[in-house]
């Protein structure tokens, strides 16, 4: 039996004898017991390599990087300071290089790039882990959306005893995604089904079906997964913020409401979405008044505020019907240091200047996926 | 709106400067019009970079390499022969060290290793892709394990019309990975989903449910979906041939018969797996005969011939009586390189010497998923 064992392990793909030369064995990276992270690779021939991440900071605001030191062997390392309990990403930079850490096998995609991750332990980090807890189920489901003319491909969630609990309908939340993302960017770069898992098992969030779809009105999918094949991702897909999308949205709702064991009112269906998810959200919700009664706009691009086309026609008139008809809770959260922080601005001074009721929550840090996850968490905890 | 649209673009995550020393923009791989593909990565301070990928065989059998060279102004190119139809694996190897292509953001995980993939475009390269054809539903569902004391992933392939096909019950193939693997393995290296969707599509194979389970009876699930964290997998893990898993696979059969609109009989339900998964497959059909009409073993470990413990058990008697109680399929196929290569020879001397029926499909090449996956579309037709 060992032998037989000893000779599977050659069923590794046999990779060219350069590829000897790789971090294997290296623990990379390596959580310190103070919090610290170590960072190894081994490249005997390179003059310089830095780690470059998002727990560094550079002048910019943006990822920072920090040069690792060679040990005389070609393997180079460095270590930082004690981390805060977070999900972090990171990559190499091997003379002027981008890549990979070759010991960590955890990375997440960012329109098109890579990075590798790490969870530094503590409250937050158990947050974004799998944990013992009963887990829902993650499915990719395709519906046919009519108006935009193409089989279309959604993430869904249904939370842990939902296939057990007989005729019980759940709430419905719809978690749009931002400009270059697609249906999986929540639950690869915002860890929903983790943080959901994990807020439900704790009794802090009430067990929903969260609806994922593709917000890219000219795209079936995620890069790669659709009939349009294995393409370089691009940041600013067509048809992403023109209204097509947000005019089809019922299709998506209709379906959902076909197919899984759904509250069909108001006050369990909510929408939020992050940056242009954000900027549905406020607009489909406003279209279509008597259908979300949970609004979540998480650093939102807030623009046609003035009447425009299609969707963005008689915002006065749509925005005012739908606070008319009641708004469970309408949620504005964004970071001091986001770019579209001045937009939120005129959007909190405009429903103030109606009286249209909201909650605000302002975080540090600008726009980016820590705070997404962080303002998830929150509204969460608040809807249903 | 362009404004807009412009700032959004930043909604990138900002790296270090290093980072605009990548490859964006060039196009890499390029599938060029004779089929031939064109490598290419800006890497203006290296000195020797090599492209090693399953197109090009080694002395050895492994993966082979092509140098690239370089144009005067840091980018490194090199045209392949043209390739047959195929879905092909590579990395870069930039002075010793392996690396992925910056251009190309779509990979496969195989243990430890990362490789980027692409398809060369024909019958094969079809069949592998996702195509303007109906989609089934891809799942990640948990259950419990009773007998392994743990909560465990799998993967459920639904086919296309199972959520509107109201009462109509479907036949169920469990199909089963190798060592290393995990429950997401076959819907990554081996395109499961993409096989599924378009030989069902062309009335190939009939509309089934797949089951993808995990076969490592020490894990909960696939490294880094699981309560054990993000840890560096290992090839061998514990627990993997000793007989937990086949011992347990009833719960995973009642588990999927009693929440998928299962066939309930032996004529409808499968078992196949490549090399460990095939010695599982092997096993379980035999340890209950009355359950998997249907067998497969892709290049499969055939060990445990003579009488062990526990499942492995009384060997004669129990393929005797799986073979008395009729089979529907014995498939065995395998590669003419494959190193289980003698272990099937002595496996179908012993059937041939009972009288046992099978059928047997010998391939070129050895133990790699281009195999698996051919094995895979061949019996999916052969099936239900």
């Amino acid at each position: 039996m060992l032998a037989l064992l000893a000779v599977l392990l050659m069923a590794v793909p046999a990779i060219g004898q350069q590829a000897i030369f790789t971090s294997e064995g290296l623990a990379s990276p390596q959580i310190n017991e103070d919090n610290s992270v170590t960072f190894r690779i081994y490249a005997p021939k390179a003059v310089k390599v830095e780690v470059c991440g998002d727990f560094l900071v550079s002048d910019e605001g943006g990822w920072g990087s920090a040069g690792l030191t060679e040990d005389g062997h070609g393997v180079w390392s460095w270590t930082s300071a004690p981390l805060a309990s977070e999900l972090y990403s990171y990559a190499f930079v091997v003379d002027g290089l981008r890549m990979l850490d070759p010991s960590n096998v955890f990375l997440m995609r960012d329109v098109r790039s890579l990075m590798n991750i790490f969870i530094v332990p503590g409250e937050r980090g158990a947050l974004y882990s799998v944990n013992d807890v009963s887990h829902g189920t993650v499915s990719k489901v395709w519906y046919e959306s009519e108006s935009l003319g193409m089989s279309r491909r959604m993430t869904v969630y249904t939370p842990a005893g939902y296939e057990d609990s007989g005729s019980r309908r759940y709430p419905v939340l719809y978690l749009l995604h931002g400009m270059g993302g697609d249906e999986d960017a929540w639950m690869t770069l915002g860890r929903a089904t983790q943080i959901l898992d994990n807020l439900i098992a704790a009794g802090k969030a009430v067990p929903m079906i969260v609806v994922m779809p593709n917000g890219n009105a000219a795209l079936p999918s995620a890069p790669g997964e659709g009939p349009d094949g294995l393409y370089q991702p691009i940041t600013r897909p067509p048809k992403s913020m023109e209204g097509s999308y947000e005019a089809s949205f019922l299709e998506i709702v209709r379906f959902v409401d076909s197919h899984y064991r759904t509250v069909r009112k108001a006050e369990d269906r909510a929408v939020a979405g992050l940056s242009m998810g954000g900027f549905h959200s406020f607009h489909i919700s406003k279209q279509y008044p008597d259908t979300f009664g949970y609004v979540g706009l998480f650093s939102a691009a807030v623009r046609q505020l003035e009447d425009g086309t299609g969707v963005y026609a008689d915002f006065d008139r749509k925005i005012a019907r739908q606070f008319a008809d009641g708004v469970e809770l309408y949620y504005i959260a964004i970071g001091k240091d986001d770019f579209l922080y001045d937009e939120n601005v005129r959007l909190r001074s405009y429903l103030d200047s109606h009286g249209y009721p909201y909650e605000y929550h302002e975080s540090d840090g600008g726009h980016i996926w820590r705070n997404w996850r962080i303002y998830l968490t929150d509204f969460l905890q608040k809807i249903f």
